[in-house]
């Protein structure tokens, strides 16, 4: 199955379910509620009564308030061996807000002046918990994954080196757009090497495949869990592959006008455009 | 005036008010609910109809559900020259979740055997948020602090040198004490020089005071709402002084039975008995 967020005329959020070709109404407020909850898995959950398909008014992250997002680094084998450093024995994780996600379509207003900010692209490929997840092992793990989505890990370089911790570079407000759907682990297994690529002002920047992941998604659900509890809802982020902006020679990073494409094959495009910095605006809010 | 959090014996938790040397209850749920509802700066608010005194039954974190915990590392000055480090231009910081949080006086169980977990003491000034902010110059910073309370950044030194991001060391599931109560802004400065001190077993290992810090609180939420959005209930920890146990010759860590204190002047005192590795138990929930 597939859910999205969309935002109603009312200002609120509400999840939707893919059923027969058209979108239909939940009673859940976004797609992370709607997996905490019960009966998601089953189409018959929501067609008894029958829903009217719904027009949606807005874009929503497929997941709004997320208790955790962590994140993975250097995790596409390719893009390591590429780099000349040894395969990572444990995954490199880092956290980000639900303030820093945005909607698959949202403009992404730059932080500050674009020659400063250098703003970068990660595509990457998300998964969302479906299962309370402490100790879990393997299987109970890849049992624990609700789905997947999009995600693009704008990081904006200046920040994130300006210490050795790249939290501030990677937790700028409404800069990472998740979406535009969840498509459920029953329908897609990232095993099955699906491409992952970004694409900017309609040139490929990267490309890799979703079966090069050093940690894959059961693995990093099992590692995190062992530290930290994961919930329904809660996301991951799995690493992005070769062909960002700051390894480029010369480095090349996003300016306003540009727009970022980010797909992966199988689940869906994020397309977000890059709009100037607005001194007075405050940069909050999807 | 001091509030604190307690546990009650439904299972829930219910923040409290201290007025003339008694705890009276309040109608949210902890701290963090009550300073982001109207009123609590005000005494009055809690004397018209005069509460009951309460017997709280079990202990929480102050706040038990903030959005977000941002903590810097690297910030006591002494401690820095000490180290022979350069004093540094920006705040390095990192995340924890609002599950890595325990009450003021949890018993802390070891996540593993003690001598591969390596866990270390960091005595810290917890800065609580009272307001929204976003882009806030300093002036607006200082007055969206709530107050202080005391916490202890207990860190898995192993899990912490894994990669060089520091998150999954520092966010184990209730590792965090926060207490025992917040210091409402206006009763406390730490730029008046607070002692902080950490004691295990009674020696004191760390020492230093808070207006030794390179980043001060206001210039912390100034920096963080520069980038993200910080609102009421949100903590915010402020880096700890020299004398963590990794920094001994030889380096030294916490073994079950071990009692640590950690305590800031005019604010007050956790005290945490570390527990042996239970292999069996879910380590979730304080």
């Amino acid at each position: 199955m597939r859910f999205r967020t969309v935002r109603t005329d009312d200002g609120a959020t509400r999840a939707e379910v893919r059923l027969g070709g058209e979108w239909y109404a939940t009673t859940a407020d976004d797609v992370g509620a709607l997996v905490a909850g019960p009966g998601w898995r089953s189409a018959a959950s929501f067609t008894k009564p029958i829903p009217e398909p719904t027009a949606a008014v807005g874009s929503a992250p497929v997941v709004t308030t997320p208790r955790k997002i962590i994140c993975c680094g250097h995790n596409y084998r390719a893009h390591i061996v590429e780099m000349g450093r040894p395969e990572p024995e444990f995954p490199t994780l880092f956290a980000k807000f639900a303030d820093t996600l945005t909607a698959w379509n949202a403009d992404m207003v730059l932080p500050g002046p674009a020659e400063s900010v250098m703003l970068d692209w990660e595509a990457e490929l998300a998964i969302v918990v479906g299962a309370v997840l402490r100790h879990a092992d393997r299987e109970t793990a890849r049992a624990g994954i609700a789905g997947y989505a999009v995600a693009n890990d704008f990081s904006v370089r200046s920040w994130q080196r300006r210490t050795p911790q790249w939290l501030q570079g990677k937790a700028f407000d409404a800069t990472t757009p998740l979406g535009p759907e969840l498509v459920t682990a029953d329908e897609i297994d990232p095993a099955d090497g699906l491409r992952i690529t970004c694409r900017v002002n309609g040139i490929e920047e990267q490309t890799g495949s979703t079966d090069d992941l050093v940690f894959d998604p059961a693995t990093l659900l099992t590692y995190i869990s062992e530290f930290t509890t994961l919930r329904p809802g809660d996301v991951v982020l799995t690493g992005t592959p070769g062909g960002v902006g700051i390894a480029a020679e010369p480095p090349r990073f996003l300016r306003a006008g540009d727009v970022v494409e980010t797909e992966i094959e199988g689940i869906g495009l994020l397309r977000n455009r890059i709009t100037e910095h607005e001194p007075s605006r405050s940069a909050y809010g999807w």
